[in-house]
């Protein structure tokens, strides 16, 4: 019989693992034990009894339980998913007709889509603000105590003091550092070293508790979840990925691993909780709990509400998981992210985790325009955060690579212990580090007023607020600066990537910002020597305030993040968003746009797609053009030399020889044809599907035996009247099956895979049955072509 | 012979029409005698030579001129133009490694695109300052000159007047009324007739102008042009649309229809302005203008281009290519429309048309939060936009097909005469009317500050600002305004679908903004005189500024608006760019969502939808969900009691035989067959290619007689040695046709046919050629099941 070609599955032993942040002991146990999917309602599973796509086909025959349903690590069907849909709508529209009761379903139905985004809205802002407010508290709680309660963070504390200034108001009675408390004293070189000793002790006992609950209760809450949520929406299924021990393990840990101090922002991991929140409450609507499709629809908004409330910037927000995240983004669905974003800023805002009643992390509000000769200094700073970018992604790869390869692996707890430590270590003795992530670029963004005490701000104000050569604290704040930059560009690559939730958009604006406030304050003083020179004379005469160093850290921010994660539109929405002035969106686009260019000529892949590879999920990207000449025939299976493709014939096959097949071979799925000699298609029908059903035809059909025939035909043929009942199987044929013509170039056939979401794709020629591609097929092929390791892509 | 079923042409006549706004008579002369098309450089015919998709397959066959191009009124194929820009890709990225200049091409080549974006962005930014400070003239000069010269208008023109306020700077003794001009006094009743007259006689001479320049030169000009924009973006061909006269006319006519005060906005046309600048810019680069599927590209940013010049909103002028506009968005799209959309906007800002320096058209900025409550009258006046909405496309629509199916349709400029006429008549004595349509809605938006002359800001100021009871002046104002939104509301139905430029936008957002502003004065008064009732209780105390008219106006602006056009993100975030703040976002969601549910509950269509059906454009709706049963084998052809389909075989017909089956029938295409009793499919063939290509070989080649054998074979069978040479075409075939099995349900194949841009495809069962499904098919299947008029659908 010929035996070979089929959907190819690559899980050879039942022991999967799949490899997310943490190297090669990342999932020990498999994730079909991962506490968060024993449940009856988890996903996938939930979609027993609904018939699937069978049900259109034959309704008066019972479905089979589990047929139509996905196994873990396999790809959905979208078209059918789609159509299910569609069938399902089609049912209630037509019943509503009938009584009141349907009409009301058919209304309850229409709006449950609305319903569940505003629950995700709420629920995810909610979740947001207190994440917000824990990570502030514990952040504080590495420096000192409120002695009104221990449970007050810093600013809360002091919040009845009557002091006049803010500085004042922070040395509250109160508030006690730990040095305060324990020897007594908060001056001296003593007190300075327990300072410095309990910021260590927390910030390990911070992380040290992150990467043990991750790893006991829920490896999937690693990382940023950007990449495997990437995978999902685009038709893969991670079980467990996005469940509620996830959620709730997340959610602890993220809080944790910021305190800690490492460098690492929420902002990633949010996108991650939101979509969590999401996938648990679709089960509260069984039309999106049944079906993938759908539920895919209100991941998609998910992620646009978890840049909603990671930055206050809804439109930008949505705008990301157009262009970065999501996999199938009807205009439906837009407009229903942009419902749920805003609810979930709103939800936050009323909250108020950063008590300035402002919906954004950085307000920053600018006075001074721009000119255009900066335009110059901006694209340099887009060669930087390119070049950054770049070497970013390179490195960190590499370092995973090693995560995964070497023994480092296999002790992540030590590995973030050491981490977190040497973090700490370096952080204290300067104020730049030691400070979160997000405080300092709000203090880099900051627009130096008159009445600043910041010391970025400290210039000799004798000439006025226009006028400002630098003061000398200005020039500490320099140093300390270029070496947290320098500090920070080396932690964040070994730190992306560990055990613990980890963000990189505050990292990579973090270096941006120092960059950019560097270069600011550089052009700043050099126009302000120098107001003579041809290029300054004009628009820096002396007495204008001409440079905004705040601006260049916003650009620098903007070009880092961007040469990273190749974000485009929705990075300069979400900076247009943080400054509320369309004036600064032109030197952020020059600067996100040179970033791009700069870190596409070293390679096109941005940081997620690069952990993507580097997983080996089953991702078609949508962004890039398949740029080959080959055709469909190229990469079709069975090859040349290989056997024929295995066929199931429409009739004549006894259950015996189905099973052999199936049995001989390990392929998901397989077609039927007419007759073995003319090789003409029936139909398809899965592996799972076909095996359930010819185990429940053994069981439960009176009188089927090892010579019973398979019957795919619509009317049973003629048979002795001695022979066994036949097996009818036709219910399970998917009579679409997507056929291309041998000679379709392969740049058609991937954007027909990319486009409609397929799985796999047969390949006729003149009508003959000649083979099949696989979604894993593509990917291999297009490996090869770019000389890297086609056996890399693991699953199915 | 077999002679049925493919592909039917609808034009029997060689007198094409397309019945854009204006009737039966709108082009009465055939459009290829348009004469923005006839030069060489012509989009599609542009593309002879250039061998089309065929020159892969046979690269050493000349490709015959002609092939591969499409004629007028006809569908692109995405698929094949989308692969043939690849492949011009690919070699010129092979040859890139061979020599510097081809490098340098390479690289010209790949910024040649936003060089183009670049240029767009500059020339439709400067067309709409020149639009806006022409209009602005014109407008003025319906009331009066300026002695210093008659091309200042009013402002300009008392610029220098050194009175402290607005009011008296207004009436500078440099700017004469026409009264004051002809009788020497501006006052009593004498002056105000002439002032009437002269202004009902410079009405009427521009909408004159309008009408007979679209009329004479560019039929195309007229209407709002975005229905023929979403039908060739969704890839018809419409020769001239876009050309050079087209944009000339349109702009001058634009000018002139907008200052005869008819009831129409410049928004709309401004898309079309900045899609024919796209259009004609293409042909400075081969890469855009030899292919359609890229020009299409461009003309997606040129609709963003459009909406951010006309309201100064950038991200929502992107939002509204995206949503409303395109139907092929790829992300790389994105971007470059956002930065085509900034150019734009920045380069009508240094223009400064509206002289504040401001970006947008309409810019407010609200003083006061809105409370809670107050989402009841936003949803009330949804609910009015969403009627609105629904009242005016039933109107609009039923009076566009009275236009063209009754005498009306003759006589296009007495139409606009009459209408202009009443326009303005009715307009003069109310001031709400006289002003234009952007000056009311600016007027009606405005936040009363305390300085404020405006005839809506007259309150008692006695007791402060924060309560205002209305003085006798607001009162007059309001009925003013009724009996304007009574006007506006009627004049609209019949204004918009007449042979000149017009747009919706404003006429749709001045009706809501006069309902919006009647109900917030009228909510402002019901607070003011009972404060103590239960609702207003806490929030509107006497004493507090609660509640804000302005905000009511816009809210109402953008629920008409939506109502009209079933805009919803693009409509909010240009609601939200003219406001600049987050706050203000909620009440117009709320509003634009009510207002959309209530209008669809009447029919899903928006006005642009609508306007395509009405003209029988093929256009297959993105948005629309395909709802019913059917299967591919219900919807192809041949239908069951037809005659088989035409279909050719790769070998053994005659020249003869081939071109008696062409003449026998009217379809665009043909399959190729392995043998007539097989069925089984090789590829497809074009009419036109094929017609072209049996002329060319005629008359070209040696021996060709009408016995010839016509090979679609790749090598020749054996034949008698005095034979006549055979015809080999096989490089005209499409050796990868799309196919669909006969079970493939509708929704899917619709689904298939959108995502991938299909004109056609192929019903097979069990491996057999069974039928054919063209675009044109399914939209009459569609029609069918919707129980409209299946003809209606004229172009394929």
């Amino acid at each position: 019989t010929p035996v070979s070609g089929i959907l190819g599955g690559s899980h050879v032993t039942d022991n999967r693992l799949i490899k997310c942040c943490g190297g090669n002991m990342a999932v020990s146990r498999p994730p079909e034990d991962d506490p968060s999917h024993n449940s009856p309602h988890s996903p996938g599973r939930g979609m027993n009894g609904a018939g699937g796509p069978t049900a259109m086909m034959d309704p008066l025959e019972d479905p089979v339980p589990g047929v139509g349903t996905y196994e873990d690590f396999n790809t959905i069907d979208w078209v059918r998913e789609k159509s299910k849909d569609r069938d399902r709508h089609r049912e209630i529209t037509s019943k509503s007709k009938e009584s009141m009761g349907a009409l009301l379903h058919r209304i309850s139905d229409a709006f449950s889509g609305w319903l569940l985004m505003l629950l995700v809205g709420l629920m995810s802002g909610a979740l947001a603000g207190g994440i917000d407010i824990s990570a502030h508290w514990l952040t504080d709680m590495k420096e000192g105590v409120c002695l009104n309660g221990f449970w007050f963070n810093h600013e809360h504390c002091c919040w009845t003091s009557n002091e006049p200034t803010f500085k004042e108001r922070d040395k509250c009675p109160d508030w006690k550092s730990w040095a305060e408390l324990i020897v007594g004293t908060g001056e001296g070189g003593f007190a300075y070293v327990v300072n410095y000793m309990m910021f260590m002790f927390w910030a390990l006992l911070f992380s040290f508790l992150a990467v043990t609950l991750v790893k006991s209760f829920a490896p999937y809450a690693c990382g940023s979840g950007i990449p495997e949520i990437k995978t999902i929406l685009s038709g893969f299924i991670i079980r467990g990925y996005l469940g509620k021990w996830t959620l709730i393990v997340k959610t602890i840990t993220l809080v944790l691993a910021v305190s800690s101090g490492l460098s690492l922002g929420k902002e990633g991991p949010l996108v991650h909780v939101a979509c969590c929140c999401a996938n648990i409450l679709c089960h509260l609507f069984t039309k999106y709990r049944k079906n993938e499709a759908k539920r895919r629809e209100v991941l998609s908004a998910a992620a646009a509400v978890g840049v909603s409330v990671a930055f206050g910037a809804p439109i930008g927000g949505v705008l990301f998981s157009l262009e970065e995240v999501s996999y199938y983004f009807p205009l439906k669905t837009l407009w229903r992210s942009f419902f749920a974003a805003l609810v979930a800023a709103f939800t936050l805002r009323s909250i108020n985790p950063f008590g300035n009643s402002r919906l954004v992390l950085f307000y920053v509000e600018f006075h001074a325009p721009w000119h255009l000769l900066e335009l110059g200094p901006f694209i340099l700073l887009g060669i930087f955060g390119g070049l950054w970018g770049a070497l970013f992604i390179r490195a960190n790869i590499a370092w995973c690579r090693r995560r995964k390869t070497t023994l480092l692996g296999h002790y992540p707890i030590v590995e973030v212990l050491v981490v977190a430590g040497v973090t700490a270590l370096v952080s204290f003795p300067n104020s730049y580090t030691r400070m979160s992530g997000a405080e300092l670029i709000k203090e880099l963004f900051n627009d130096c007023s008159l009445l600043d005490s910041s010391q970025l701000c400290r210039y000799n104000a004798g000439n006025g607020l226009a006028d400002r050569p630098a003061d000398s604290g200005l020039y500490t704040a320099l140093w300390q600066l270029s070496l947290a930059l320098l500090f920070k560009m080396g932690i964040t690559v070994v730190t992306f990537g560990m055990k613990v939730p980890s963000g990189l958009f505050i990292p990579s604006m973090a270096v941006g910002a120092i960059a950019g406030r560097l270069l600011g304050v550089g052009m700043e003083q050099l126009a302000y020597y120098n107001h003579d020179w041809a290029i300054f004379r004009g628009w820096c005469t002396p007495g204008a305030d001409c440079i905004t160093p705040g601006l260049y850290a916003m650009v620098g921010a903007a070009a880092c993040l961007g040469g990273v994660t190749r974000m485009t539109v929705s990075l300069v929405v979400i900076m247009f968003e943080l400054t509320g002035g369309l004036e600064y969106i032109v030197p952020l686009m020059a600067a996100t746009m040179t970033s791009k260019w700069v870190a596409d000529a070293f390679g096109r892949e941005g940081i997620y797609e690069a952990h993507i590879r580097l997983n080996g999920y089953p991702f078609l990207e949508p962004k890039e053009e398949f740029e080959h000449k080959s055709l469909a025939v190229d990469v079709m299976r069975p090859r040349r030399a290989d056997p024929a493709l295995a066929v199931l014939t429409q009739e004549g096959m006894t259950v015996e020889e189905a099973e052999a097949l199936v049995a001989s071979t390990r392929y998901s799925g397989f077609p039927v044809v007419v007759s073995q000699e003319s090789q003409r298609l029936v139909g398809f029908v899965l592996r799972r599907d076909l095996l359930i059903s010819i185990d429940n035809a053994r069981q439960r059909q009176e009188g089927v035996v090892s010579s019973s025939q398979v019957l795919f035909t619509e009317h049973p043929p003629a048979q002795a009247a001695d022979a066994p009942p036949p097996v009818r199987l036709r219910s399970l044929l998917d009579l679409s099956p997507f056929t291309v013509a041998d000679h379709t170039p392969m740049d058609i056939t991937v954007d027909i895979f990319r486009k409609l979401g397929l799985r796999q794709c047969l390949v006729t020629h003149n009508g003959r049955l000649l083979g099949i591609i696989t979604k894993k097929d593509i990917l291999k092929h297009m490996a090869q072509m770019a000389n890297r390791d086609p056996d890399s892509i693991l699953f199915n």
